[in-house]
């Protein structure tokens, strides 16, 4: 395929943002990486959003947005798959480009979750879940993260305090992100006294929810008349899904879907999960954190939890990961979470990510998260042109 | 790009399915399509839908049809663009085969909008409309086509009964076709003695609201090792967008997204609407058949009526529309009639639509619009390869 290269980012804060409509929080995103890539058109819009039709009682969002941004016109499309709606409309975005079709495009993701007509949170997020299985028998999503925590520590024998170096290691990362939702540091101790939220996952193994956006710019790499360190190339980008519901896997501890995109994306690439400098996964609980780590083959089946009792995960470790506060706490507007995980990772690829920059980072990669596993798509990009 | 050639469609009946739940339907056209292609997997699916969300309290279901349909870790992502997402879905589909990333694709479209648990079709369909400036004052999508129409017929001095051959045609069509929701003849009579519901857009300007499933299999041309006469190539693809409300455009009366997005197909195709033998348009309001007509090339502007009362709409006329049926006749299972456009294109230019049969087509250009006119998307498909 044609080479793919993305020249411009930009996010809002993750907050409650009372005082902003869905079409102002991504207008600002999309505007800043405009402004980034130093350009003012573009010839399509990709929009990743997972709740916009009953948090917002607005569908069609594609138009509505390419209009809002002064590019009325212009082609848009929504994609959706959950939570991984934001890089699923960065992977449109990039076959788009790579099929020489589209020379300029935009992938924005937004979500809109507070302060909104129909804003049920725990009802809108079932819809990533089985309806007819798992819902209507009154399964949240996070009682779905639950269950599978809950057998993760039995059949592998780790306590639950084992896991409390993620959440620790998101927090401290976030303290440095202007971006992020939550600038709480915590300590091992504040996440054992954590009240239990459905047992066994509590407040501190889950990540917080807001409103946010992200975009990114995405031309052909051979178009660039200027190659400058603000370029990134995507080396891999891979999707697989699995079953919706949990209890149709053969494994619930085994996320194949994760296995597979992951594979793909490093044969794509050439390289091996040794070869990746920092990997933002998708920790919208603990749980998802250390099968997303084992899946993508960062640590064996079982053993993730000792990546971050050795402290390997932390910005100078093995496999930094959530170098900017990860979805626990630079927070997870749903439907744009995968887009802030490509922004991020090219903060980081840039040299532009302050105090939380990892040393020589050339490679990152983003894995992000649908359902309970049901939809996971990985992306690696370099900084190497 | 790389061409692209569908090998396989499929389609269910339009219908009130209260016996087939949303996967079940688009399961059906899915494995039509397989069947019809002669292959049993596929790299990628494309879901076209718009109101899963709020109708079937279901999302994500991308991973929820492959897993249903035997497709268990295919990549699947979900297309919305309101009720152009069937051939937003196709047009996805249509990129990422020509991206050299995907080989065989499924794009795949279903709407399931009665007997549902959220099923307020009026509220759901108003998301496609602008939430802040439209639907919270109360104007519901036929509303918005009500006061076109009313301007159009003031502005360019016609009555009503002008309108009533569009509607005789997509009824008549519909007759021949197994799938159609409608199979009732209607007059010209008929259509002045009909009902008003929204002044003045009566019964038999409005089309019919259903449950339907629709799909193809797209691959590059280049690797098919039998092109037989069932072998139809993609010769145009183009998207566009307009304001989201109606009363932001500089005229309301014309379709600039149609226009722009049909330009760039015939240029794709290297033809001029002379060329095209067939033209599924979106006639979900007889408005709606007329304005995209003229935006297309088809008419001159405010004169697309005269092509009804001439007898040049027919499959004998000059430009033959709702071949099977339109969307008035057919139906119009909102987010999956893009992709019944495509399949019934299909279906004539492999000379397999019965007694529907434009003789000779080898051109046929399928439009389809969402909300008001605010994304619209063109394809030309070819038999001549």
């Amino acid at each position: 395929m044609r080479k793919v290269a993305v020249i411009g980012i930009g996010q809002t804060r993750i907050a409650e943002h009372w005082d902003k409509s869905l079409k102002e929080l991504v207008g600002d995103a999309i505007l800043d990486a405009l402004m980034d890539a130093q350009i003012n058109a573009f010839d399509a819009l990709f929009i990743g959003n997972m709740m916009s039709a009953s948090a917002n009682q607005q569908q069609n969002i594609g138009a509505y947005i390419s209009d809002w941004v002064g590019a009325r016109g212009t082609e848009s499309m929504r994609v959706e798959s959950a939570c991984s709606s934001g890089s699923a409309a960065f992977r449109a975005a990039v076959l788009a480009v790579a099929s020489n079709e589209i020379d300029f495009a935009v992938a924005a993701a937004v979500e809109k979750m507070t302060d909104s007509p129909g804003a049920e949170t725990t009802a809108n997020l079932a819809t990533a879940a089985d309806a007819d299985w798992e819902v209507s028998h009154g399964v949240s999503f996070i009682a779905l993260n639950a269950l599978i925590m809950q057998r993760y520590l039995h059949e592998y024998r780790w306590d639950h305090s084992s896991f409390a170096g993620f959440s620790v290691n998101a927090h401290e990362n976030a303290m440095n992100n202007p971006n992020a939702r939550l600038h709480i540091p915590i300590t091992k101790e504040k996440y054992n006294r954590s009240p239990v939220i459905c047992d066994p996952i509590t407040l501190m193994d889950a990540s917080s929810i807001g409103d946010g956006a992200a975009a990114v710019v995405l031309v052909p790499f051979d178009s660039l008349i200027v190659n400058d360190n603000k370029t990134i190339t995507v080396i891999g980008s891979a999707a697989a899904s699995d079953t919706i519901s949990v209890h149709s896997r053969a494994d619930p501890l085994w996320l194949s879907a994760a296995e597979k995109s992951a594979k793909q994306a490093y044969a794509q690439a050439g390289i091996s999960p040794t070869d990746v400098d920092l990997f933002e996964y998708h920790d919208a609980f603990t749980i998802m954190a250390v099968l997303s780590l084992e899946a993508s083959g960062f640590a064996e089946r079982g053993k993730a939890p000792k990546l971050a009792l050795d402290n390997e995960i932390q910005l100078s470790g093995r496999i930094p990961v959530a170098t900017m506060g990860g979805l626990k706490a630079r927070g997870h507007p749903v439907g744009a979470t995968g887009m802030y995980q490509i922004v991020e990772i090219i903060q980081q690829l840039r040299g532009h990510a302050g105090k939380n920059q990892v040393a020589g980072a050339s490679i990152g990669m983003a894995q992000n998260i649908g359902g309970s596993g049901s939809n996971i798509i990985t992306h690696i990009l370099s900084n190497e042109c």
